[in-house]
């Protein structure tokens, strides 16, 4: 399949390199020639891909972006996809008690095929938002990866494990069937979801809940299990100031602190949240090159507090950007986040000129690719994946077109999202899905979870 | 013209109303009824409009609304259309300096014609957002106004007045003109401009620019003119914690108190901001009726701070919400606004349980329009203006359908706003505008004013 984007803005995010007109050449799954219009097809990339832009190929689309901005889809690098059926149902409530009195007791009713079509609801959002990857963690990874795969959304998972779900034998067999048996080869433990077609959309990464779920046995498990596949590690973190109070109480150490005392990020990962960080956590972050994966839709909602990100860029900790899950923010929209990060950063360091525009889409794009483990996502350049959106910079919150990063951080809607394509595949355009499943459909199916489970409970 | 939206789900947000299914009627710029399904024709709304919701009438137009919401418009109670030119021009900078070194130096330049065509482009923005009316302080009320109403935009005009820019006998005029001389018949000072056949979309408060670039002869005269019409008055107060100190330290007194004192409160009014108030200030507040008007976009993009909206609603001061001006926010979302509200409310109250999202909604529509003084646009009724909104309840962000004052306040998005009505007209339906006016040429007038004014300037 050759697809044709011309007429294009491109924002490609490579460092320092400026929005240009051009346009863009897909072939399959990746990005055959980025081609800036003032060198037409003298363009480097262009000629290592040996094809002539006007003549030779056969486009089987052609679109003409009419000036839009393409630029590299958002990394959602933190979600709970299957949360949809909490929207609207959990607000309103201190972190502990919503996760005690809502969240969890709701959870335990849930089936894999519920949380196959609660999760195909959030990736619809995910499609709206311009998002192109998720990084989810949620109680059936199987149940994610299928819907995922199904309708097309690239996704990172991450294990949930804690005390009462899952187990470090569930986490080692699906982090080999998920990174290690791409070719199928792979054993009769590992079921026959790993033969789907859009099976390399998937990638799999060591994580559990929290330090507070798991015990120091569960951790140091996950910590051995790290070391033996030479893999990072990733963790909800210091979301909650009670949360880093427990912590100290009951081993005298930060979280941070304490979970690198077992080993655990030897070879780096990532925390999310990091609301309520120490000098000591930050130092552990800075030297085993770990991501800051900051939510601040959710933090704010729950009033857990405002993350220095600011303190954490100084430091060159690099920073990627979630939604988290949908319980807790209640959207799963990137661009809310964005201003957030930058706005949150401008209240709390009490300066306007904190955390400009262009910093701000790097960790909602190339740092996200990068904390996922994604480095073939995270830029528009030959040979990376066709991870791209389109921008609609016809309407009015987009105009005048002075500055376009200033423009999509400060002033950028999900309205403005007029393409979402993933590997080369077009999932979403002008306000319509390609997914292979109507929302409708999907909608039906959601509300009727919500339904059934409000038959049994008192909310 | 007789419009009816049938097939509805409506939020008419009048105290204690939950959502029903049902239709509107609308003749010429009012509501006809508002018909709640279950009792059909019997409903004492249709009966006392004296139509069968069959039969009887020639509808002009019908919508099946698809069972999507139809809501009062929001009421986007502070802003500076016209400043839609500074968008990602002046980002990251402190107020003050903002204010001296980018925003007075580029709007010095400012032409009638460049504010008329900059609050084009900040009304298109308006209505993508679902915003029916709007309260705008800015350099020339005219050309606001002649934007407005070539557009179809309801508009209340507040001045800008202050020791460099109008002045206290325009004030009056203005008032005069389009408060009191509805029918045309007014002297020759008066320009044509009253004689527009949408006259009836603009009306006139008293207002002035802020305490800290007026002097205490001008207020003065400003209070005494309040007097002389019985009117409210509003202003930009206590937005940045140097404008409060540099209040005491030149009058002893915080610009609420310092304003009372001189009279200037005896018939009510407003404050934008309203960040940093003192206890006596909110007593000012409380003993005129006052309404706080809340901006927090703004106030988070310029790091002024958060403000205390739990503690206005404990002591029950009526606050409503605006975007302040395109430089600041830098856009005119008030979905953004809403989540702002409250998202930071619970940040301040250290509680995720403060602020909760009906309360929000009031604020945005309600409480706006009678911070405004628009009565006559606040619910939706029977003799109201049809200012009204659909909702797209058929996006994933909508979905499940819980509660549906949640899913506005904490995931919504003016992507959902699929028709913007003012005065039973519609302006903007799925995505297309319908203001007499091409958006592309509103766009590029706009970037061509950008283009102008960087020609001699240094940013």
């Amino acid at each position: 399949m050759n697809i044709r984007l011309y007429n294009a803005l491109i924002l490609t995010m490579e460092e320092n390199r400026p929005v240009f007109r051009g346009e863009i050449l897909i072939r399959d799954e990746k990005i055959l020639a980025v081609i800036e219009e003032r060198s037409g097809c003298e363009d480097t990339g262009a000629r290592e891909a040996q094809i002539s832009c006007k003549d030779d190929v056969i486009w089987d689309v052609q679109i003409d972006c009419k000036g839009n901005l393409l630029m590299p889809g958002f990394k959602n690098a933190h979600t709970h996809s299957g949360m949809t059926f909490l929207r609207s149902m959990a607000d309103d409530l201190p972190l502990q008690e919503w996760l005690n009195d809502r969240v969890f007791p709701l959870e335990a009713k849930l089936t894999p095929e519920d949380i196959y079509h609660l999760s195909g609801l959030a990736i619809l959002e995910y499609l709206t938002s311009g998002v192109t990857s998720i990084f989810d963690m949620y109680l059936d990874n199987d149940a994610t990866a299928q819907a995922c795969m199904d309708m097309g959304m690239r996704c990172v998972l991450a294990s949930g494990l804690n005390d009462f779900t899952s187990s470090i034998e569930k986490m080692e067999m699906d982090y080999v069937k998920w990174n290690l048996a791409k070719d199928g080869k792979v054993d009769s433990t590992i079921n026959q979801i790993t033969e789907h077609p859009r099976r390399s959309l998937i990638t799999y990464r060591l994580a559990f809940h929290a330090e507070y779920t798991c015990s120091k046995e569960l951790l140091s498990q996950v910590a051995a299990l790290a070391r033996r596949y030479q893999a990072p590690v990733y963790t909800h973190m210091a979301e909650t100031i009670r949360e880093v109070e427990n912590c100290k109480h009951k081993y005298g150490m930060t979280p941070a602190v304490f979970l690198e005392s077992l080993g655990m990020f030897e070879y780096g990962g990532g925390g999310y949240h990091c609301v309520h960080m120490s000098e000591e956590d930050m130092e552990v972050f800075s030297r085993h090159g770990m991501y800051v994966i900051t939510n601040p839709g959710s933090n704010t909602k729950l009033a857990s507090g405002i993350a220095p990100i600011a303190e954490y860029v100084r430091r060159k900790i690099p920073v990627a950007i979630g939604t988290d899950g949908p319980a807790s923010n209640n959207c799963l929209d990137m661009f809310r986040e964005m201003f957030l990060v930058t706005g949150l950063s401008k209240l709390k360091e009490q300066d306007a000129s904190s955390m400009d525009a262009s910093k701000v889409l790097e960790m909602a794009t190339v740092n996200g690719a990068k904390a996922m483990g994604l480095g073939t996502s995270d830029v528009l350049a030959v040979g990376k994946k066709a991870d791209i959106i389109m921008i609609d910079l016809h309407q009015p919150n987009m105009q005048p077109i002075h500055n376009i990063p200033k423009n999509l951080v400060y002033s950028g809607s999900k309205s403005n999202v007029c393409m979402t394509m993933i590997g080369g595949k077009i999932l979403y355009q002008n306000g319509e899905f390609y997914v292979g499943e109507s929302p409708e459909r999907i909608y039906a199916e959601c509300n009727q979870i919500v339904k059934r489970m409000l038959n049994n409970i008192t909310l």
